[in-house]
């Protein structure tokens, strides 16, 4: 089960005026599920998107960012479709065909043009995307549009989550009250670069679109990108970001006002819950583990010792085993490859507890006191270079049997 | 159990002359098993070792690096001592002394200076070397020196290892037999770089330092980084070459003469067998999976995509799955790093199969011809870059189930 997470209640998401949302079973890979998704918008909404950037990428993004590019003033995007089940994947030149005829229909039944719409897939790769079925589908999703159906989105989109992800929040910008509500899927965390990421956000808020870009892009590298390798990605992970405008805020078009950082804010507060929520749904975790390191020379470095940290299996599967292996940490720092790292000038936290400096284990370290902070659900490991001010977070699980199970399983 | 491997048989392992080796019970970590190894060599013996790169790395390490560097042409080095069950690793100031005082009491036993011993240890880390033990234990592995004692060696300096590792061979140079003959350890696979290596190779043949320093470094890259992340080592690893040149061959000084390259190769081939011992031994391993990489602008542009598919946690459950799951490998190679790759260029064959090309799976591959290679304990994984003619092989295992119960299980 997830570490510390429970979904909220459909009423908890708030609707996103210019936003509506329906769902339908398409039978793409298993019946009995929802496993299409649209999401139509109003006239004159903003969308600003960040993708994979795996050399692989999915027809379907490949599809979308052409979508996105070929967009001028006059005519704004109006709806986005999302089919779990299969990813469109290493499907070649078919592969697009098919996500250009999926956006062809949706946008024959919603009467707009095939280039306002975005198509996106989630799945097994290296199939091909079963389009009848998910053009058969589309007539039931249109017909189940509605603005407060968020909490169905969020399950349709699942794939081996254990739980659906959503989360809403408000923010007053200069007396008007702006909505946010997201929602998102992906679970696969050893290595989420290969796992499929996707995640909507839309706020009803004013604002310019190279502003709505700029806040994609600190948004993602404050929560997708921390959990994740930089510039490693699935072939189909995409991050969106939506603003209709209707909110009644004057637009936001300075990126020096308060009203720019308030809505940001609130919108990387949202991508990290949901970023966190994809963690602690981590296949087979039983541990969210955040790892903060202190102290680098340049955030890069702080970064690449998070991460080494991270990714380690020996030390992923000794957090599993609530063992406080002081060794598998600092070794995986050893070989972080941050230059003229000075490993006696280092300290170690777990938590509160110093457990090691100087190089080896700290003075006064018990292991009693680690074993006590490795057996909570949740763990801070805290890295403190001691060779200058930049610092960085990442947020992890832990490797248990489970995750190779669900892994080796994942197709049959 | 290890994947199409058995170790030798103990008259197999051909003595060196000029090497002789000597096991003992120390009691440093569990009763009842060897776990103290003393390899004694005659005067004039030329020794030549690579370290890990870690930045954190172990007291032996650190000492072995200093005493091979304080020696000179007058005084060789004439014992190695290796310990289990503790690494003497982030041990701070501590954890020095007692490597120097292993090999102070060696030497002490053996009659020759502190500084012509280097020392060695595996096991767990951040825990205080029990140096009394092995001071006791010393005397009975000097009492057991012997030159056909090989076996005994290499069963000595298992940690998590299921079998012993040792191989031997001869080469004929200008008329002369030399012999080589070698041991390691090591099973941690899923990241070598964190789980110790050693390895000794002895020859008797005759040769400059300058030219045995260049084997190691050589025979090293083509065997065990071959299995590791170029720099990404744990805070143990060590491979020591030593030559007696008690074989009668005149001795060799010219890195261009045939005698040269022909011991080179030979001895490299002795340190690929035990490089892939390992990996066949890797911690839960039931696939021994090799990874060629062709067609690359550069070698190094050819290890960081095979290494990209030897290290995906993906891949290797689909491996343990017996999964032709292309998509997974594909993915890896996308998020490789490799700068401007045309995906639609590669081929990716599984042994003798072409399974995908342009993009995409290859017209005619069956799923059932995959799923044959898959079954097999050994797979070829073959990508064929189209862009160069640069080439690289690396070797792995899969991730199974008992992977993590070993290292969950570690410590306990």
């Amino acid at each position: 089960m997830p570490v510390n997470f429970t979904p909220p209640l459909p009423e908890q998401l708030l609707p996103i005026k210019g936003v509506a949302l329906g769902t339908a079973e398409a039978g793409i890979k298993k019946p009995d599920r929802k496993d299409l998704l649209v999401i139509t918008l109003d006239e004159c909404t903003k969308v600003a998107g960040v993708f994979t950037r795996n050399d692989f990428c999915a027809a379907p993004v490949i599809v979308a960012k052409e979508h996105l590019l070929s967009l001028n003033s006059l005519c704004s995007i109006r709806a986005l479709v999302v089919n779990t089940g299969n990813a469109n994947a290493g499907t070649g030149e078919g592969g697009i065909t098919s996500a250009r005829a999926t956006c062809a229909e949706l946008a024959r039944l919603l009467g707009c043009n095939t280039h306002q719409v975005l198509p996106f897939s989630t799945g097994v790769i290296m199939e091909p995307l079963p389009l009848e079925r998910i053009i058969a589908g589309l007539p039931a999703a249109v017909a189940d549009l509605k603005t407060d159906n968020w909490f169905a989105a969020s399950q349709a989109i699942m794939t081996t989550d254990i739980v659906s992800k959503a989360a809403s929040k408000q923010v007053s910008l200069n007396g008007a009250t702006a909505t946010i509500t997201g929602i998102a899927k992906g679970s696969g965390m050893i290595h989420p670069n290969m796992a499929t990421m996707l995640s909507y956000i839309a706020t009803d808020a004013a604002l310019s679109q190279p502003l709505l870009e700029e806040i994609v892009r600190y948004a993602a590298e404050n929560s997708f990108n921390r959990i994740t390798v930089d510039g490693d990605t699935s072939t189909n992970d995409a991050f969106i970001v939506i603003g209709t405008g209707r909110a009644g805020n004057s637009a936001i078009t300075d990126n020096e006002s308060a009203e720019f950082a308030q809505l940001r804010d609130a919108i990387t507060e949202v991508a990290a819950q949901l970023a966190q929520a994809i963690i602690r749904d981590g296949e087979g975790a039983t541990k969210f583990i955040t790892i903060q390191v202190e102290g680098g020379k340049t955030r890069d470095e702080c970064l690449k010792v998070a991460y080494a940290i991270a990714h380690s299996p020996l030390v992923k599967t000794a957090f599993f085993a609530s063992d406080p292996n002081l060794g598998r940490i600092l070794a995986a720092i050893g070989y972080a490859g941050i230059e003229r790292l000075d490993v006696n000038r280092l300290r170690l936290y777990l938590d509160n507890v110093l457990v090691a400096e100087k190089g080896g284990r700290a003075e006064g370290y018990l292991e009693q006191d680690g074993q006590r902070v490795m057996k909570q659900p949740e763990i801070t490991v805290r890295v403190v270079l001691n060779r200058g001010h930049a610092s960085t977070t990442v947020w992890t699980c832990d490797l248990s049997y489970d995750y190779v199970k669900i892994n080796a399983d994942y197709r049959s």
